[in-house]
């Protein structure tokens, strides 16, 4: 059927049992695809019923879908045309795995980020509003970014604005990490309420029946505007912002999704639809496991086996953490929603107390740092590069003006490959340097980090970050004194750190030029300075945004610098494709420094 | 009393006559002084009761009290040790207008900027958990900063978080202007509902006496696990999150106060009460206005008549794009809780439906800018520097990404004054030249501010900024083509923009050197560099973060460049002492070249 409908047109004149027919075409599809090219599996096979309903009920590009995070937004994009290049997901030049309006009219905005949903939806709905249509924007949003500030701040405004926007929470009791907090909790409490609104109906019906005891009952409430039938009539959180409530909805069962959100834009204004979802549904492995299939590299489909996972940063940053705060009960783990993606899996045992996730939550991270840094602890924010971003102004205002001292490790830092836009860590080092009481070191490898990371713990104070690469360790010999200059004779230097440090100096040698190492990046030192004003001219190469980045601070400094660095965005390809493209490979270093005589 | 007692240690020993009596002291101390110097006046008259309970009940520094923005810290400073040098309040080498930890070890941490202090709080909570002691932390929070995403963040972790945390939700129906949205209509029904606490108890009683009906009623919701009894005990969204609820309280009435905090502690774990205060209380001038007396440089204690206030640019710039609005629809004013601040207060009449004041919220701010400018409009966030810091990740991933077009009106670019560290505007430039498709204006005065909104508007795309400084007009002839060179011979050249171009031209023409002055500073154009060049040494001084600076900017291209900035956070002082400070007079400007022959 994908292949010969007219979708999402067509999608109005089938039935539910071709309906449903689709859907398994679609989980079909989207599981051979996620086996071949990886992705995201378990969301996506979450939500195939939810896009269904979504495209069959609203009339998209007119009403406007907006993914919160887009990791859910494979089924979406099957139905609005895009079934021909699906195979091409996350390959350069094909479909992101999130949603790219440069892609299709059918994607609203660029998702990948996190609790961002509601305030762009609000946007498009107040500007609908303003300009008389009545279509309506919706919002999918799990309950892992529910618990972003930001959502909250959308939930804030949308409830009162009187647009036409829809809210739909897919509840599946998990966003990457398991998440924990007041809202999660009170979302699992939601969940159970099965046939809440009827609840509601039947409540309304009890106390209308029985008038004095009714009475008898506001009596007790009379010295508030509010009343009991309010507090039974309206009584989910969501209500109190201004929302009208449906649900919970079984996010599997097609005609009820459809009536949902049939009512929902019967009801119009703002109105929030909890539908149940299970992660990895209609594929027995990611069912039982479906942290395990979040995202994957590719797996075998009858089987549900997964390559080898190769040791990586997080891994060994997180083995190695523990064991020194197993020695020093000061040092503290902190991640938001990403235990396993940063590695403090290895909190455990004993250190289970002194580990805290946040849930979503990359401000709160910052500033809850902060206060268990003035109380004498060592708290270590391990956190994605490109979610980092979230926490600017809390790492200056909580942190660096009282001058406190926080550890940073930050992954993801460079180009991190399929992900694409969203994911790449181009703008850490631009955005951290430009604050105060900030040192920054980017290791190359395994031996490196666990030297950066005792220095970053002991030695350093303020805000210390240590930023380490998608993938492990690129296999040079380590540094552990800050920096080291390989001299070949040369009055040419190639300038490198982190990962790009492999390139820089394969280059080098073929070269026959001198190559230096840093691993403590910045503040820039003087004798690092010193060492490089002798030499004609000092390349850089970095994976890294060129507004803000080292070359830049060094070029500001020195006159002899020749700086390689990213300009825009980085869409979704293979790491080494990008390396290659921006000319940071070994191959096109000697290229460029080779014909710069 | 307040010259003789030791404080707060004494505080222990007053009876509530007594405490009464402080009470008036401090309220006349701070009316006098705040009249002298200026200050905030609403919110620290409104906080006196509040801060002399607080210090009554808890044992400061054992106890940690978090502060909320700060701007209600002056009574709590009054009982802390420092009322003999209050008189230097917001003056250099003085007292801060916000809580400072470097000043006192009663200031638990740096105060400012909004909606940080559960997330402070609960990182010293914890930690004192971890460490076996059973100090209390208290988060002093205003409804207006409840408003913001971190705020949720906070109270979303710490309500489960079994830590002695208690947060006063200090309610006093209004922030810097008046707050919208769901939460602030939610904690306006609260407010109303007096002996709420009460009435939970007469409920509870109700229900256990008619025990048919209260059967008969819990019959009514048993297909789910939450009962009545549940839904009449456990019914503010901060049970909902966790928290145990008091309140709300009389905050001006000692007795309640005290009681209701001696009742948190004894409960322990996480506890919210609500205290209802009353903006400027004790002074009826700001009792009837609070808006008017809620920041002020000074004013006439007797009558409380103000100073005449000044043209400044937020004026003249709300008025200019209210003009402009006015014939173009697709024109959208969005502030985030400071309307008169940031000059749209003249969106009015037939403006207002595209007037939106989205709360203390500046993330949410630009995402929902985002989703406007998706759908064809053109919307414009006017906010000061500092606080856009918070929106850094959002321009990035919802705006930049897309290459939407959004304008930022940025006040308080630059140097300050009074409000010291906090809210100095010295990181804007830094950030946002990290940021892909940014263009940054920086006018010297109204006109040129003008022919900047309109090229922002028309001409240009992507996120486009216009900076202005603190204050108004600097008085210059101004430019209205991107850039003016006034040439008077010399292989000298000042560069300079914004309110900086005064000094610096004013010093060019002493010393008889070129100067350039630019408006569009970002991205930086090959003609202006070409111009730069030429120049065999082109100095260049600003009111901006050294790292990350416009003069680091092209220091990196050319290498005639001398540039003076500012290194680390600029404390409180008048705006003209801290230009003579950081050497960006043109006074030193003359000084410094002459001598650097």
């Amino acid at each position: 059927m994908l292949s010969k409908l007219d979708l999402p047109k067509d999608l109005k004149k089938l039935n539910l049992k071709q309906e449903e027919a689709l859907c398994a075409e679609i989980r079909d599809m989207i599981l051979r695809t996620v086996a071949e090219n990886g992705g995201h599996l378990s969301s996506n096979l979450g939500t195939v019923e939810l896009s269904v309903a979504l495209h069959k009920v609203f009339d998209s590009p007119k009403d406007k879908i907006v993914f919160d995070v887009g990791h859910q937004s494979y089924a979406h994009k099957l139905l609005t045309g895009r079934y021909g290049e699906f195979k091409t997901l996350r390959q350069k030049d094909g479909i992101s795995g999130f949603t790219r309006p440069s892609e299709s009219e059918h994607d609203s905005n660029v998702s990948g980020h996190s609790s961002n949903s509601i305030s762009v939806a609000l946007g498009i709905a107040q500007a609908m509003k303003l300009s008389h249509d009545n279509h309506h924007a919706v919002a999918v949003i799990g309950d892992g970014a529910m618990t972003g500030g930001l959502a909250f701040e959308g939930l804030n405004n949308a409830g009162r604005s009187g647009c036409n926007i829809i809210v739909i929470l897919n509840y599946n009791e998990m966003s990457i990490s398991k998440n924990i907090g007041g809202i999660a909790t009170y979302l699992s409490e939601l969940r159970t309420q099965d046939g809440y609104r009827r609840i509601k109906l039947r409540a309304k019906k009890v106390l209308g029946a029985i008038p004095v005891v009714g009475k008898g009952i506001y009596g007790v409430l009379s010295a508030s505007k509010d009343s009991l039938k309010e507090k039974l009539l309206h009584s989910t959180m969501f209500e109190d912002f201004g929302f009208e409530f449906i649900g919970p909805v079984d996010g599997h069962n097609l005609e009820k999704l459809e009536h949902a959100f049939e009512l929902a834009k019967d009801i119009g204004g703002p109105v929030l639809i909890q539908v149940n979802t299970v992660k990895g549904k209609g594929y027995a492995p990611a069912e039982a496991e479906p942290g395990e299939y979040h995202g994957v590299t590719g797996f075998d489909l009858k089987t549900g086996k997964k390559p080898p996972v190769e040791e990586s940063f997080p891994d060994v940053f997180g083995k190695e953490l523990a064991r020194l705060a197993r020695d020093d009960e000061r040092i503290i783990g902190i991640t938001a929603a990403m235990k396993y993606g940063v590695g403090l899996n290895h909190f455990n045992d004993g250190l289970k107390e002194r580990l805290f996730d946040v849930g979503i939550a990359e401000e709160h991270a910052v500033s809850f740092a902060a206060g268990l840094a003035e109380m004498g602890k060592i708290p270590v924010f391990a956190v994605y590069s490109s979610f980092l971003q979230r926490s600017y102004d809390e790492l200056i205002h909580d942190v660096s003006i009282q001058n406190l001292h926080i550890v940073l490790a930050i992954f993801n830092a460079g180009i991190v490959g399929t992900d694409g836009e969203t994911h790449q860590g181009l703008f850490d080092i631009p955005f951290l340097t430009t604050i105060p009481n900030v040192t920054i070191y980017s290791p190359s490898g395994y031996d490196e980090m666990k030297d950066c990371l005792k220095k970053a713990l002991y030695e350093d104070g303020g805000i210390v970050c240590i930023r380490m690469p998608k993938g492990g360790d690129c296999g040079l010999e380590p540094v552990t004194d800050g920096e080291r200059l390989t001299e070949r004779g040369s009055d040419r230097l190639i300038i490198s750190y982190g990962r790009e440090s492999k390139e820089s100096e394969t280059a080098a040698e073929q070269l026959g030029i001198d190559s230096l190492r840093l691993t403590r990046i910045f503040p820039l030192q003087n004798e690092t300075l010193d060492i490089i004003k002798k030499y004609k001219k000092a390349y850089i190469f970095e994976e890294c945004s060129k507004d803000g980045s080292l070359g830049e601070k060094l070029a500001a400094r020195l006159d002899n610098i020749d700086r390689t660095a990213i300009e825009g965005f980085v869409p979704t390809m293979q790491c080494r494709e990008a390396l290659d493209l921006y000319s940071l490979t070994a191959e096109k270093i000697v290229k460029k420094i080779g014909s710069d005589k």
